[in-house]
């Protein structure tokens, strides 16, 4: 059955990206050291995480900033993802990208759409944090899955800021003890 | 060879106590939840965590606060802890505990008291998150272990809010996945 699963790289420390993320540097200040497991240092047992997303998933969700800092500046005119992507925005841009539909309504609309995209296969939340944060405290979540990072941040883009739901238990489903990351991945308890 | 080692529990999105902590609350609004797993939901796997510290622990050291809510407080009149523990404190107590040697000097000066009295042993900086942040960013810790606990708080106490020494370099030495927790353990980079 299909699932929304929100799958992101987070440093020990809780950050997802650096501090002052603009298109120049779209993981913000040094924040491309939390993607190094895929780059630097990938095992096979990263590669089958990485792999697993994306055989799994049947449409993907981004924020507006991921969007724009990410996407539409540093991979312009062309998409990277090979299912629907959704972009949740608040006003359609006006260079649009081929493989994205913009969606200006909010979650609730855009995982509506993605579903229906989906089929059987998952949705994945990919981020910002703004977006994910909004998923949980919506109770839109299936899955969490945190590569966590081995590294201490110190400062930069939280994922977990403002979580307004009160406690949310997790059921842990797997660890995967990588080199550079441990790949864990948990059910929300609704 | 002595190590400096902090090992503490923290929730999945960063909070090693909930809000409020008092006396009658020494871990905070449900902040017991993330100690849930060396009671409620206790494995083998967790048993041998906790007595591996404590049997390599020599000396243990912990903040005014900690001391204050949780152990002046809580265990009035005797210590807890059947090795030398140390309290970083502004001001020594009028009343004191046997057992505990307390240090208005900053933790240079305890980290020195506390190595004469471990001998080979290590010894346990065991929080609150102001001394273990005080620690971390002084470069004086080894060895970080992190309960991390099947929950998101939403609230409370972060452990890691103020570390202010750049990005902290960590190599992940052992993963255990227990039932309500996953323990891990890094060697800090100097």
């Amino acid at each position: 059955m299909s699932k929304v699963i929100v799958s992101i790289s987070m440093s020990l420390d809780g950050y997802i990206a650096g501090s002052n993320m603009s298109s120049k540097q779209p993981m913000g200040e040094n924040g491309e050291r939390i993607h190094d497991w895929m780059f630097k240092t990938k095992t096979d047992m990263d590669s089958d995480v990485i792999d697993e997303i994306w055989e799994t998933a049947g449409a993907v969700i981004v924020g507006g900033r991921t969007y724009k800092v990410a996407i539409s500046d540093a991979w312009r005119g062309s998409s990277p993802f090979n299912i629907p992507a959704f972009v949740i925005t608040h006003s359609v841009p006006e260079e649009i990208v081929k493989g994205f539909t913009y969606i200006t309504e909010g979650i609730e609309k855009v995982l509506m759409e993605a579903t229906v995209q989906a089929g059987a296969k998952n949705i994945w939340v990919m981020g910002g944090a703004d977006i994910i944060q909004q998923f949980i405290n919506a109770k839109m979540v299936d899955e969490l899955q945190i590569n966590l990072v081995n590294v201490l941040m110190g400062k930069g883009v939280r994922l977990f800021d403002k979580i307004n739901i009160g406690q949310v238990e997790l059921e842990k489903q797997r660890v995967i003890d990588s080199t550079g990351v441990t790949h864990l991945k948990y059910r929300v308890i609704k």
